[in-house]
Order: C-alpha cells, then structure tokens, then sequence
C-alpha cells in the first residue's frame, strides 16, 4: 500500500467516524470516489426501528436510490462488515472495502454472527479488496464510550 | 414435524410461489403468525435497482415498517436465504424459516455466496429453526422457467 492510499484511507475513515459520532452509535460509513465523498451514511437501527439498518446498508440503498455506478468506489467503515453488510457490497458490485474494529473487538460490545468480511468474499462470486484496521484504536474508543 | 405443521407450510409456500411469479422473479416470502398471513414481499431488485432488495429483506423492512413484533413469526421463501438475508432475519429476531430451494440448485441459475442459512445460524448468536426442501420442485420449476 502506498502512502498516499494510507493517507486517503485515514482521511476517509475520520469522516466515518465522526458520521458515527452524530448518529450516537459506533457505526459510520463512508463511500468514495478517490477523494471525493459520495455519500455518508450512520447505522440507524435504533431510530427507525429497521433491524437492517446497519451504517454500510443504507449506505448501499443511497447509493442504488442515487442510481451510482459502482465502478471505482471505496467503501469505508468503523466495523468490519457483518455477513448482511457485506453480501450487499457484493450483491451492489463494489470492489474495495476499508474498515476500522474487526469483528472479534466488536463482539465484545454486541452480539455478532461469526463470519469475517474475508470469508464472505472467500466464498462469494467477486474479489474484493479489504483492508482492516485503518484507526482502529480511535473507533474502538467510540466503541468503549458508548457501548450498550 | 406433525401434519398440520406440513400442511401449514405447503399453503404457505404455495403463496411465496404466487408472489414470485407476480414479481416475474423465483423470489417470493410469506411472513405468518400460525395460519395468519403477517405480510407477503416480492424480490425487487430489478425493479428498484437496489441490490439488496431480496424478497426476505423486502419481508424484514416492511415488517419493521409496521412495527410488528417478530414473536411466533414463520418466514416462507422460496430460495433458501442468503447470508444478507439470513443475517437480517437472526437480526429481527425470527425464530423459524422455512425454505423451498437451497443454495446449491439457486446456484445453477443465479451467482451464490456459497454460505447456507445453517451456517449462519450456527456461527450466530440466537437460535432459529430451519426447514428446507417444502415444495422444492414446483419452486424450482419455476428458476428453470425464469433463468437470466
């Protein structure tokens, strides 16, 4: 990884987390277009009553009710894709994923089903690129402040 | 599985089978409280084009919509759930799916996270119960009539 992609990433992850921050809840995303946001989305589980509600879900509905093409983008998030999460990246066709707290961190603040991110794309039908761990410590603070 | 538990499931999916084919796709769901039909959704994705409108997440939203709670619920769809969709369903708290077509044939005809609904359940957090195969034949009659 080159430096200017650990500098992008850590940029993008900061949106994350702060979209993160206003929705009270750990969990932010952000999709982008080399350096230019696209869109940014909370989890908003709680507020809608929506059990899928998960930040990287709305942020795949904004995006196909924007009518984006996928091509290109990055999707960044504070916790690793659940296996709801990242079916629909792949169902949506995009091809690189950041994320910040791996699922075994955030399994200690809520309850998770046992499937990396890695092994859905493992057995799924389109490579992806991931990369984990991007501000890990700063998310994992949120994580801490506000668990359930 | 006592008789009218078979009998239940059969009528159920049978009413899957009929969204589906309205919905010109193989994908159908029924949600039902004993022999009471909650609510019955279609696949969209084509529609919508949000990709991860599948009939069971379709199921989940409309029910979280509603503000139904999830206790007693059965959920009835033709192609066994996905990890998206098997996910959401542990997330909203349904404890038995019944399902027609498993992954392995859905795969014939549609690109497949090769994850099955067992295996979620099983790396999850909350017990549910799982019935498969209930008019396997008369549903996948209709993926070979619909194929892409």
């Amino acid at each position: 990884m080159n430096s200017s992609t650990e500098i992008r990433d850590k940029r993008m992850m900061q949106r994350a987390l702060a979209i993160a921050r206003e929705g009270m809840t750990p969990f932010g995303c952000v999709i982008a277009n080399g350096d230019k946001v696209v869109l940014e989305t909370p989890n908003t589980v709680r507020v809608s009553g929506d059990p899928s509600a998960h930040a990287e879900m709305n942020a795949i509905r904004q995006l196909s009710a924007l009518g984006k093409k996928t091509d290109g983008l990055v999707l960044y998030t504070t916790g690793e894709p659940c296996p709801m999460c990242m079916s629909a990246i792949m169902y949506a066709g995009i091809g690189e994923v950041v994320f910040a707290v791996p699922w075994q961190d955030i399994r200690r603040f809520y309850p998770q089903i046992e499937i990396s991110a890695r092994e859905v794309i493992n057995k799924g039908f389109k490579e992806i690129s991931l990369r984990g761990e991007v501000l890990k410590e700063e998310c994992l603070a949120l994580f801490k402040n506000l668990k359930p």
